[in-house]
Protein backbone atom coordinates (compact mmCIF):
# COMPACT_ATOMS: atom_id res chain seq x y z
CA UNK A 1 0.00 0.00 0.00
CA UNK A 2 2.97 2.25 -0.37
CA UNK A 3 4.77 4.61 -3.03
CA UNK A 4 8.09 5.45 -3.05
CA UNK A 5 8.34 4.92 0.67
CA UNK A 6 5.24 7.49 1.36
CA UNK A 7 3.10 6.60 4.29
CA UNK A 8 -0.66 6.49 4.24
CA UNK A 9 -0.39 8.70 6.96
CA UNK A 10 1.16 11.39 4.89
CA UNK A 11 -1.22 11.14 1.99
CA UNK A 12 -3.99 11.03 4.27
CA UNK A 13 -2.55 14.62 5.32
CA UNK A 14 -2.48 16.36 1.60
CA UNK A 15 -6.24 16.97 1.37
CA UNK A 16 -5.93 19.16 5.00
CA UNK A 17 -2.74 21.14 3.01
CA UNK A 18 -4.76 21.25 -0.13
CA UNK A 19 -7.41 23.17 1.34
CA UNK A 20 -5.15 25.56 3.17
CA UNK A 21 -3.43 26.21 0.02
CA UNK A 22 -6.34 26.27 -1.60
CA UNK A 23 -7.07 29.21 0.95
CA UNK A 24 -3.76 30.78 0.48
CA UNK A 25 -4.44 30.57 -3.10
CA UNK A 26 -8.20 32.42 -2.99
CA UNK A 27 -6.47 35.46 -0.58
CA UNK A 28 -3.50 36.06 -3.34
CA UNK A 29 -1.21 34.80 -1.31
CA UNK A 30 2.23 33.83 -3.52
CA UNK A 31 4.74 32.18 -1.33
CA UNK A 32 4.35 30.69 2.61
CA UNK A 33 7.37 29.26 5.10
CA UNK A 34 6.58 26.09 6.92
CA UNK A 35 6.70 27.98 9.83
CA UNK A 36 3.32 30.39 8.74
CA UNK A 37 1.78 27.01 7.47
CA UNK A 38 2.55 25.78 10.73
CA UNK A 39 0.79 28.61 12.56
CA UNK A 40 -2.05 28.45 10.36
CA UNK A 41 -2.78 24.60 10.35
CA UNK A 42 -1.16 24.06 14.02
CA UNK A 43 1.00 21.18 13.08
CA UNK A 44 4.75 21.26 13.77
CA UNK A 45 7.26 23.06 10.99
CA UNK A 46 9.21 20.01 10.92
CA UNK A 47 5.78 17.53 10.21
CA UNK A 48 5.31 19.76 6.91
CA UNK A 49 9.24 19.82 5.93
CA UNK A 50 9.40 16.24 6.72
CA UNK A 51 5.76 15.47 4.67
CA UNK A 52 6.84 17.53 1.66
CA UNK A 53 9.94 15.96 1.30
CA UNK A 54 8.62 13.06 1.28
CA UNK A 55 7.88 14.40 -2.56
CA UNK A 56 10.98 16.68 -3.15
CA UNK A 57 10.37 19.33 -1.04
CA UNK A 58 9.54 22.23 -3.52
CA UNK A 59 10.65 24.71 -1.19
CA UNK A 60 13.47 27.07 -1.50
CA UNK A 61 15.89 28.09 1.85
CA UNK A 62 15.00 31.53 2.58
CA UNK A 63 12.38 31.82 0.27
CA UNK A 64 9.39 29.32 1.63
CA UNK A 65 7.24 27.67 -0.36
CA UNK A 66 5.55 28.78 -3.75
CA UNK A 67 1.52 28.48 -2.75
CA UNK A 68 0.44 27.86 -6.26
CA UNK A 69 3.07 25.22 -7.33
CA UNK A 70 2.59 23.75 -3.91
CA UNK A 71 -1.10 23.04 -4.57
CA UNK A 72 -0.79 21.62 -8.03
CA UNK A 73 1.95 19.39 -6.99
CA UNK A 74 0.16 18.07 -4.42
CA UNK A 75 -2.79 17.54 -6.71
CA UNK A 76 -0.99 16.00 -9.26
CA UNK A 77 0.23 13.72 -6.40
CA UNK A 78 -3.36 13.36 -5.40
CA UNK A 79 -4.76 12.69 -8.63
CA UNK A 80 -6.22 15.70 -8.91
CA UNK A 81 -5.08 16.48 -12.45
CA UNK A 82 -7.94 14.52 -14.06
CA UNK A 83 -11.70 14.52 -14.01
CA UNK A 84 -13.19 11.63 -12.25
CA UNK A 85 -16.63 10.27 -13.19
CA UNK A 86 -19.10 9.21 -10.21
CA UNK A 87 -22.69 7.65 -10.25
CA UNK A 88 -24.16 7.61 -6.27
CA UNK A 89 -26.64 4.35 -5.76
CA UNK A 90 -28.89 5.21 -3.50
CA UNK A 91 -31.19 8.41 -3.57
CA UNK A 92 -32.11 8.58 -0.36
CA UNK A 93 -30.67 11.83 1.57
CA UNK A 94 -27.57 10.88 2.17
CA UNK A 95 -27.11 10.10 -1.73
CA UNK A 96 -29.03 13.20 -2.48
CA UNK A 97 -26.95 15.13 -0.25
CA UNK A 98 -23.49 14.15 -1.83
CA UNK A 99 -25.15 14.47 -5.46
CA UNK A 100 -25.71 18.14 -4.35
CA UNK A 101 -21.94 19.31 -3.38
CA UNK A 102 -20.64 21.69 -5.25
CA UNK A 103 -17.23 21.19 -4.21
CA UNK A 104 -16.59 17.87 -5.33
CA UNK A 105 -17.22 19.45 -9.04
CA UNK A 106 -14.71 22.02 -8.21
CA UNK A 107 -12.01 18.75 -7.62
CA UNK A 108 -12.84 17.48 -10.80
CA UNK A 109 -15.61 14.35 -9.99
CA UNK A 110 -17.91 14.63 -12.27
CA UNK A 111 -21.63 13.15 -11.00
CA UNK A 112 -23.15 11.48 -13.63
CA UNK A 113 -26.02 8.96 -13.01
CA UNK A 114 -27.95 8.52 -9.54
CA UNK A 115 -30.32 4.97 -8.77
CA UNK A 116 -32.24 4.14 -6.81
CA UNK A 117 -34.60 0.73 -6.35
CA UNK A 118 -37.58 2.54 -4.86
CA UNK A 119 -39.93 3.57 -7.72
CA UNK A 120 -40.89 6.24 -6.17
CA UNK A 121 -37.18 8.05 -5.76
CA UNK A 122 -37.29 7.44 -9.83
CA UNK A 123 -37.35 10.33 -12.29
CA UNK A 124 -36.34 12.91 -9.12
CA UNK A 125 -33.99 15.72 -9.72
CA UNK A 126 -30.90 15.59 -7.88
CA UNK A 127 -28.85 18.68 -9.28
CA UNK A 128 -30.44 18.25 -12.77
CA UNK A 129 -29.48 14.70 -12.90
CA UNK A 130 -32.58 12.63 -13.02
CA UNK A 131 -32.79 9.00 -10.74
CA UNK A 132 -32.92 6.23 -12.78
CA UNK A 133 -34.05 2.66 -11.29
CA UNK A 134 -31.11 0.49 -10.61
CA UNK A 135 -32.23 -2.36 -13.16
CA UNK A 136 -30.76 0.36 -15.47
CA UNK A 137 -27.43 0.40 -13.52
CA UNK A 138 -25.74 -2.18 -15.47
CA UNK A 139 -26.46 -0.84 -19.03
CA UNK A 140 -25.75 3.30 -17.76
CA UNK A 141 -22.47 1.73 -16.74
CA UNK A 142 -21.59 -0.11 -20.10
CA UNK A 143 -22.29 3.12 -22.16
CA UNK A 144 -20.89 5.46 -19.72
CA UNK A 145 -16.73 6.19 -18.99
CA UNK A 146 -17.71 5.83 -14.80
CA UNK A 147 -14.89 5.37 -12.36
CA UNK A 148 -16.43 5.67 -9.06
CA UNK A 149 -19.58 4.32 -7.39
CA UNK A 150 -20.17 6.41 -4.31
CA UNK A 151 -23.12 3.39 -2.26
CA UNK A 152 -25.87 4.73 -0.14
CA UNK A 153 -27.62 2.05 0.47
CA UNK A 154 -28.09 -0.31 3.13
CA UNK A 155 -25.38 -3.19 3.68
CA UNK A 156 -26.80 -6.15 2.60
CA UNK A 157 -27.69 -4.17 -1.08
CA UNK A 158 -24.14 -3.03 -1.08
CA UNK A 159 -22.29 -6.33 -0.84
CA UNK A 160 -25.04 -7.71 -3.76
CA UNK A 161 -23.78 -4.86 -5.83
CA UNK A 162 -20.05 -5.02 -6.19
CA UNK A 163 -19.54 -7.98 -8.38
CA UNK A 164 -21.62 -5.88 -11.06
CA UNK A 165 -19.92 -2.61 -10.16
CA UNK A 166 -16.48 -4.36 -10.75
CA UNK A 167 -17.68 -6.37 -14.02
CA UNK A 168 -18.82 -2.97 -15.40
CA UNK A 169 -15.87 -0.88 -15.15
CA UNK A 170 -15.92 0.66 -12.02
CA UNK A 171 -12.33 1.29 -10.42
CA UNK A 172 -12.87 2.78 -7.24
CA UNK A 173 -15.90 2.60 -4.50
CA UNK A 174 -16.70 5.00 -1.89
CA UNK A 175 -18.50 3.30 0.85
CA UNK A 176 -20.89 4.20 2.82
CA UNK A 177 -22.66 1.31 3.94
CA UNK A 178 -21.89 -0.26 7.09
CA UNK A 179 -20.12 -3.04 5.99
CA UNK A 180 -16.12 -4.37 4.45
CA UNK A 181 -16.56 -4.69 0.52
CA UNK A 182 -14.45 -7.22 -0.59
CA UNK A 183 -13.16 -6.36 -4.53
CA UNK A 184 -10.49 -7.59 -6.87
CA UNK A 185 -6.71 -6.36 -7.03
CA UNK A 186 -7.21 -2.40 -8.57
CA UNK A 187 -10.54 -1.78 -7.55
CA UNK A 188 -10.17 0.96 -4.50
CA UNK A 189 -12.65 1.39 -1.60
CA UNK A 190 -12.81 3.94 0.72
CA UNK A 191 -15.01 3.69 3.57
CA UNK A 192 -17.30 5.95 5.46
CA UNK A 193 -18.80 4.65 8.50
CA UNK A 194 -20.25 7.39 10.19
CA UNK A 195 -21.28 5.52 13.21
CA UNK A 196 -17.60 4.56 13.67
CA UNK A 197 -16.66 8.22 14.09
CA UNK A 198 -19.75 9.19 16.45
CA UNK A 199 -17.91 6.45 18.91
CA UNK A 200 -14.47 8.13 18.69
CA UNK A 201 -16.89 11.46 20.03
CA UNK A 202 -18.41 9.19 22.75
CA UNK A 203 -15.11 7.37 23.45
CA UNK A 204 -13.42 11.19 23.55
CA UNK A 205 -16.08 12.53 25.66
CA UNK A 206 -16.01 9.44 28.32
CA UNK A 207 -12.48 9.48 28.36
CA UNK A 208 -12.13 13.47 29.79
CA UNK A 209 -14.77 12.75 32.43
CA UNK A 210 -12.42 9.22 33.80
CA UNK A 211 -9.60 11.86 33.72
CA UNK A 212 -11.49 14.39 35.61
CA UNK A 213 -12.19 12.13 38.02
CA UNK B 1 -4.34 12.45 23.67
CA UNK B 2 -3.48 9.14 25.05
CA UNK B 3 -5.03 7.63 27.63
CA UNK B 4 -2.71 4.73 30.24
CA UNK B 5 -0.70 4.88 26.59
CA UNK B 6 -3.38 3.65 24.38
CA UNK B 7 -3.04 4.81 20.80
CA UNK B 8 -5.80 6.73 18.83
CA UNK B 9 -4.81 4.25 15.75
CA UNK B 10 -6.03 1.21 18.38
CA UNK B 11 -9.13 3.40 19.62
CA UNK B 12 -10.21 4.13 15.61
CA UNK B 13 -9.98 0.17 15.10
CA UNK B 14 -12.80 -0.67 18.16
CA UNK B 15 -15.67 0.02 16.56
CA UNK B 16 -14.58 -1.78 13.62
CA UNK B 17 -14.09 -4.68 16.81
CA UNK B 18 -17.46 -3.85 18.06
CA UNK B 19 -19.53 -4.18 15.08
CA UNK B 20 -17.88 -7.38 14.05
CA UNK B 21 -18.50 -8.74 17.71
CA UNK B 22 -22.33 -7.44 17.60
CA UNK B 23 -23.07 -9.76 14.73
CA UNK B 24 -21.34 -12.65 16.06
CA UNK B 25 -24.02 -11.50 18.93
CA UNK B 26 -26.65 -11.60 16.58
CA UNK B 27 -25.81 -14.66 15.34
CA UNK B 28 -26.00 -16.49 18.25
CA UNK B 29 -22.10 -17.20 19.05
CA UNK B 30 -20.71 -17.35 22.07
CA UNK B 31 -16.91 -17.46 21.95
CA UNK B 32 -14.31 -16.41 19.62
CA UNK B 33 -10.85 -16.96 18.99
CA UNK B 34 -8.33 -14.24 17.52
CA UNK B 35 -7.50 -17.07 14.68
CA UNK B 36 -11.50 -17.04 13.88
CA UNK B 37 -11.26 -13.54 14.25
CA UNK B 38 -8.40 -12.73 11.90
CA UNK B 39 -10.01 -14.62 9.33
CA UNK B 40 -13.25 -12.45 9.72
CA UNK B 41 -11.85 -9.45 9.69
CA UNK B 42 -8.51 -9.55 7.82
CA UNK B 43 -6.11 -8.71 10.13
CA UNK B 44 -3.87 -10.73 11.65
CA UNK B 45 -4.24 -12.66 14.38
CA UNK B 46 -1.03 -10.91 16.29
CA UNK B 47 -2.24 -7.76 15.69
CA UNK B 48 -5.94 -8.29 17.11
CA UNK B 49 -4.06 -9.89 20.22
CA UNK B 50 -1.53 -6.69 20.31
CA UNK B 51 -5.37 -4.66 20.34
CA UNK B 52 -6.98 -6.29 22.97
CA UNK B 53 -3.79 -6.38 25.40
CA UNK B 54 -3.96 -2.67 25.74
CA UNK B 55 -6.93 -3.42 27.63
CA UNK B 56 -5.93 -6.22 30.06
CA UNK B 57 -6.49 -8.70 27.05
CA UNK B 58 -9.89 -10.72 27.93
CA UNK B 59 -9.11 -13.86 26.61
CA UNK B 60 -8.57 -17.36 28.39
CA UNK B 61 -5.50 -19.24 26.66
CA UNK B 62 -7.18 -22.48 25.01
CA UNK B 63 -10.69 -20.84 25.04
CA UNK B 64 -10.64 -17.72 22.87
CA UNK B 65 -12.56 -14.43 23.47
CA UNK B 66 -16.21 -14.59 25.06
CA UNK B 67 -18.31 -12.27 22.70
CA UNK B 68 -20.77 -11.25 24.92
CA UNK B 69 -17.84 -9.99 27.41
CA UNK B 70 -15.65 -8.29 25.12
CA UNK B 71 -18.62 -6.38 22.85
CA UNK B 72 -19.24 -5.21 26.50
CA UNK B 73 -16.29 -3.98 27.37
CA UNK B 74 -15.50 -2.32 23.82
CA UNK B 75 -18.68 -1.07 24.37
CA UNK B 76 -17.60 0.56 27.93
CA UNK B 77 -13.92 1.64 26.38
CA UNK B 78 -15.94 3.34 23.99
CA UNK B 79 -17.75 5.02 25.73
CA UNK B 80 -20.81 3.62 25.30
CA UNK B 81 -22.34 2.62 28.16
CA UNK B 82 -24.43 5.36 28.75
CA UNK B 83 -26.56 8.03 26.01
CA UNK B 84 -25.67 10.97 24.68
CA UNK B 85 -28.25 13.49 23.37
CA UNK B 86 -27.96 15.50 20.16
CA UNK B 87 -28.68 18.58 17.60
CA UNK B 88 -27.86 18.69 14.25
CA UNK B 89 -27.25 22.25 12.97
CA UNK B 90 -28.62 22.04 9.09
CA UNK B 91 -31.59 20.82 8.11
CA UNK B 92 -30.42 20.41 4.32
CA UNK B 93 -29.96 16.59 2.77
CA UNK B 94 -27.14 15.62 5.19
CA UNK B 95 -28.53 16.94 8.07
CA UNK B 96 -32.04 14.92 7.50
CA UNK B 97 -29.88 11.83 6.59
CA UNK B 98 -28.37 12.13 9.95
CA UNK B 99 -32.01 12.57 11.92
CA UNK B 100 -32.77 9.57 10.06
CA UNK B 101 -30.32 7.10 11.09
CA UNK B 102 -31.96 4.42 12.98
CA UNK B 103 -28.02 3.29 13.88
CA UNK B 104 -27.28 5.75 16.09
CA UNK B 105 -30.28 5.18 18.71
CA UNK B 106 -29.09 1.79 18.62
CA UNK B 107 -25.67 2.96 19.94
CA UNK B 108 -27.56 5.30 22.76
CA UNK B 109 -26.63 8.87 20.67
CA UNK B 110 -30.65 10.50 20.92
CA UNK B 111 -31.52 12.99 18.14
CA UNK B 112 -33.10 15.48 20.18
CA UNK B 113 -33.40 18.66 17.80
CA UNK B 114 -32.81 20.08 14.70
CA UNK B 115 -32.18 23.42 13.63
CA UNK B 116 -31.64 25.77 10.03
CA UNK B 117 -31.11 29.31 9.23
CA UNK B 118 -34.22 28.76 6.38
CA UNK B 119 -37.15 29.34 7.08
CA UNK B 120 -38.83 27.37 4.55
CA UNK B 121 -36.89 24.02 6.59
CA UNK B 122 -38.64 25.49 9.59
CA UNK B 123 -40.92 22.99 11.04
CA UNK B 124 -40.30 19.83 8.31
CA UNK B 125 -40.14 16.65 10.38
CA UNK B 126 -37.24 14.82 10.52
CA UNK B 127 -38.23 11.48 12.03
CA UNK B 128 -40.78 13.22 14.29
CA UNK B 129 -38.58 15.88 15.10
CA UNK B 130 -39.69 19.14 13.55
CA UNK B 131 -37.22 21.51 12.00
CA UNK B 132 -36.87 24.63 14.46
CA UNK B 133 -35.22 28.02 13.24
CA UNK B 134 -31.61 28.53 14.31
CA UNK B 135 -32.73 31.91 16.19
CA UNK B 136 -34.00 29.29 18.68
CA UNK B 137 -30.90 27.14 19.39
CA UNK B 138 -29.65 29.10 22.03
CA UNK B 139 -32.52 28.65 24.29
CA UNK B 140 -33.27 24.82 23.45
CA UNK B 141 -29.31 24.04 24.38
CA UNK B 142 -30.14 25.84 27.41
CA UNK B 143 -33.35 23.87 28.49
CA UNK B 144 -32.09 20.66 27.08
CA UNK B 145 -29.18 18.65 28.41
CA UNK B 146 -27.85 17.97 24.89
CA UNK B 147 -23.66 16.62 24.60
CA UNK B 148 -23.38 16.68 20.69
CA UNK B 149 -23.97 19.04 18.42
CA UNK B 150 -23.49 17.82 13.98
CA UNK B 151 -22.30 20.48 11.89
CA UNK B 152 -24.14 20.58 8.48
CA UNK B 153 -24.00 23.76 7.42
CA UNK B 154 -20.98 25.55 5.46
CA UNK B 155 -18.00 26.52 7.09
CA UNK B 156 -18.51 30.35 7.26
CA UNK B 157 -21.68 29.50 9.34
CA UNK B 158 -20.09 26.59 11.65
CA UNK B 159 -17.04 29.00 12.93
CA UNK B 160 -19.21 31.52 14.15
CA UNK B 161 -21.49 28.93 15.71
CA UNK B 162 -18.67 27.41 17.88
CA UNK B 163 -18.90 29.51 21.10
CA UNK B 164 -22.73 29.32 21.32
CA UNK B 165 -22.58 25.73 21.30
CA UNK B 166 -19.50 25.91 23.95
CA UNK B 167 -21.37 28.66 26.11
CA UNK B 168 -24.34 26.53 26.37
CA UNK B 169 -22.80 23.33 27.15
CA UNK B 170 -22.17 21.09 24.13
CA UNK B 171 -19.41 18.96 24.79
CA UNK B 172 -18.75 17.70 21.71
CA UNK B 173 -19.07 18.65 17.78
CA UNK B 174 -19.80 15.93 14.94
CA UNK B 175 -18.23 18.42 12.18
CA UNK B 176 -19.40 17.83 8.65
CA UNK B 177 -18.41 21.60 7.42
CA UNK B 178 -14.82 21.97 5.88
CA UNK B 179 -12.92 23.76 7.78
CA UNK B 180 -11.14 23.21 11.52
CA UNK B 181 -12.64 24.11 13.89
CA UNK B 182 -11.06 26.01 17.07
CA UNK B 183 -12.72 24.74 20.64
CA UNK B 184 -11.66 25.19 23.89
CA UNK B 185 -10.17 22.01 26.15
CA UNK B 186 -12.08 20.12 27.00
CA UNK B 187 -14.73 20.10 23.84
CA UNK B 188 -14.49 17.22 21.48
CA UNK B 189 -14.31 17.86 17.61
CA UNK B 190 -14.38 14.65 14.94
CA UNK B 191 -14.40 15.97 11.67
CA UNK B 192 -15.67 14.26 8.79
CA UNK B 193 -14.00 15.78 5.93
CA UNK B 194 -16.05 14.26 2.97
CA UNK B 195 -14.08 15.79 -0.11
CA UNK B 196 -10.87 14.60 2.11
CA UNK B 197 -11.81 10.96 1.58
CA UNK B 198 -12.86 11.41 -1.79
CA UNK B 199 -9.28 12.57 -2.96
CA UNK B 200 -7.94 9.30 -1.16
CA UNK B 201 -9.73 7.61 -3.30
CA UNK B 202 -8.30 9.70 -6.76
CA UNK B 203 -4.62 8.99 -5.19
CA UNK B 204 -5.15 5.00 -5.08
CA UNK B 205 -7.16 5.13 -8.84
CA UNK B 206 -4.21 7.69 -9.95
CA UNK B 207 -1.31 5.63 -8.40
CA UNK B 208 -2.96 2.70 -9.14
CA UNK B 209 -2.24 3.66 -13.01
CA UNK B 210 1.14 5.06 -12.19
CA UNK B 211 2.29 1.39 -10.97
CA UNK B 212 0.84 0.10 -13.80
CA UNK B 213 2.72 1.56 -16.49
Amino acid sequence: MQEKGISQAVIGRLPRYLRYLGELKENGVERVSSQELSTLMGVTASQIRQDFNNFGGFGQQGYGYNVDFLFTEISKILGLDREYNFVIIGAGNLGSALGNYLNFERRGFIFKGIFDKNPELVGKDVRGVKVKHINDLEDFLRNNAIDIAVLTIPKTGATLLVDTLVENGIRAIWNFAHVDLDVPEGVQVENVHLSDSLMKLSYNISRYDREKK
